[in-house]
């Protein structure tokens, strides 16, 4: 094993952006006062938060701050979006695919058990949600789709699903916790009724996350007690997290371009070596271009199994994760790869190689030999 | 206006501890790998985590490290208590006074609209909860206590609750998310059955809590998605703040006792102060002692509206909270002031003065004729 680690694991976490570490740690040794009271320091955390609601409305390219309400992170917000919507409307169907985030799935669940119709969109071989193999149900409804999918990187037509959603008088949820910064919203997020975004998947700090809901429909806070964040978000603000939030955003603005250029070139470049080395690495989702996350790679290596390769890949120095992001115990195949019809020696050998904004090219030049001498030692470990 | 400004609204929000605030800098700073995964960066991460839980079960006195959830502050440790519990029993009883935080009330609400049975527990003339004049209705039941109460200081006594709630068949879920720190929990947790912890009450981050579930009833996470928290509370786990926290919880095994002799000579003196130079000061709860947390005074200036003398204080350079803490702007007046039948004028001019661990008595010297001062001030301009 020669020399640093290659960490490729970002999309389950990673480090901060420097500028949103800087904006944490300003906040965090303030007099940490709450907003929402009548003395200066109270006053001063208040400027803060406004501003930070402005920055984060910005980024949305929304004109409305007071419809973003700051979470405790990606699951927050999906959860809070689906069940406050569900609550809302009380009964309702909900569109969503079988191979969305637990997160999404729990609350379909849930709704499902309380009454809710549910109506599965179907997906093609590389994860693209089929609109047109859907029939639109009973208004009042819900379509829930991701921006880009954690298992397959497939960046989903979001054109199409509002075009779907406004006929069928349904609100337009976007999961944007995976894909966020990677992958650009529609302009003022047109046709877009509740978006979710995950801090920590986009450099900002854990524990932080957002959620626009549009007006004009009925939506139910989640968490409920004191009158934080315009009614919608009760808890005591936790703004070193938000203005560490904010501050990603605000990278976002001013370098993605940057970012996704550099993690394109780096997953070309790694998707290129992996596939001279390892002939039987095959990509799922699509090749690498506008419907694929530049920051994500699910290459699954038939024969093996995932987890024993990770445990393999990490012992030579690279982390990558083995059997599907976010995927619950008692999953043996990450749901996308049944959704996607995978052949099971495929989806068993599922490996995620997730990029970050500070990925080089360079950084990633040893890795598909190492790819290569971690499947030879695991077929040389296999019986016959 | 002489000097440094005096900060006594502690209990919206106020500075780190600098254990906590070097704690969770440590792990903003480091990889970020999410615990639970197969390589390095993650079991590195999973070993924090599981040092993070033992820890906090140490603070609690309890055996099932296990049992520690987690969350993302007091707000969500009460609600998913409550709300927990109320799905995993489906029908029962909630013993509750008039007088819990909003987050505490929310919930109870919630659930006597699904169909449980709500019985208010009386207070005395100082907020102490009187057992002996609740019946105890059909099981399963909950008694919802606070540990210490946020406008009256009260602290309540667990044991009774404790013995309340055994042949009532109910569990015992105290709020200690005012309180906890300043006050003592029953050792080893004995009779509590849920526990929630806000971790900026005492010094640890914003968007930190836990929520302690004794095993042996059932309760629902409230979160749901990925298997985080065994499964009791669905997210990417902040690890920076669950450091955070832990290191104030450790911070105040070592130094509580001084923490609280500190507040206790300043509550005493500040007390004292405000009652030479403004006869008609009225404390509500009870007096400094084992019945009142050492960091909170609420006082009331009959004649006064609380905000204008919060305004005012707040110009010659004193930082305090008036009308009650987490008091909803529908409320004129805070819940706990009629809960004690308080006089309207008194209700309606209460301050609250709290502190934290790095008040000093000395700091407040000044405060009592600041007080005085901005008294007179207001009466000057009172009409008559």
């Amino acid at each position: 094993m020669a020399g640093e680690r290659i960490f490729l694991d970002h999309a389950s976490g990673g480090p901060l952006l420097p500028s949103a570490q800087a904006a944490v740690v300003k906040v965090l040794a303030g007099h940490g006062a709450a907003p929402g009271g009548g003395h200066r320091e109270a006053r001063e955390s208040q400027e803060v938060l406004e501003q930070a609601r402005k920055q984060a409305a910005a980024f949305l390219g929304v004109d409305d701050p007071e419809r973003v309400v700051f979470t405790s992170g990606g699951t927050e917000s999906v959860q809070s979006a689906i069940r406050g919507w569900g609550e809302g409307v009380r009964k309702g169907t909900i569109y969503v695919s079988d191979m969305e985030h637990p997160a999404v799935e729990a609350a379909v669940h849930r709704l499902e058990k309380g009454g809710f119709k549910v109506v599965r969109i179907p997906v093609d071989g590389e994860g693209r949600l089929q609109w047109k193999k859907v029939k639109p149900g009973e208004g009042p409804g819900l379509v829930c789709v991701h921006l880009a999918h954690h298992d397959l990187g497939t960046v989903q037509d979001l054109k199409q699903a509002a075009a779907f959603a406004k006929p069928a008088r349904a609100q337009l949820f976007v999961d944007a916790t995976f894909g966020a910064g990677w992958v650009s919203l529609p302009a003022g997020l047109d046709g877009v009724d509740l978006l979710a975004i995950s801090g920590h998947r986009l450099g900002g700090p854990k524990g932080s996350g957002l959620l626009f809901i549009r007006s004009g429909f009925p939506w139910r806070g989640q968490m409920e007690g004191g009158r934080q964040e315009n009614d919608q978000r009760a808890g005591t603000e936790n703004l070193p997290a938000i203005a560490g939030l904010v501050a990603a955003l605000a990278e976002w603005e001013r370098s993605g371009e940057k970012f996704r250029k550099v993690a394109r070139e780096a997953q070309r470049e790694l998707l290129e070596g992996i596939r001279k080395k390892v002939p039987k690495a095959k990509l799922h989702g699509p090749e690498p271009g506008p419907e694929r996350s530049p920051a994500h790679l699910g290459i699954s290596f038939a024969g093996l199994e995932a987890e024993a390769l990770a445990l393999v890949l990490d012992r030579v120095g690279v982390a990558a994760r083995g059997g599907g992001g976010c995927v619950t115990r008692e999953m043996k195949i990450p749901p996308a790869m049944k959704a996607i019809c995978a052949h099971p020696e495929e989806a068993r050998s599922l490996m995620l190689f997730t990029l970050s904004f500070n990925t080089q090219p360079s950084d990633l030049a040893s890795l598909p030999d190492l790819v290569f001498q971690a499947c030879q030692r695991l077929k040389d470990q296999l019986p016959g």
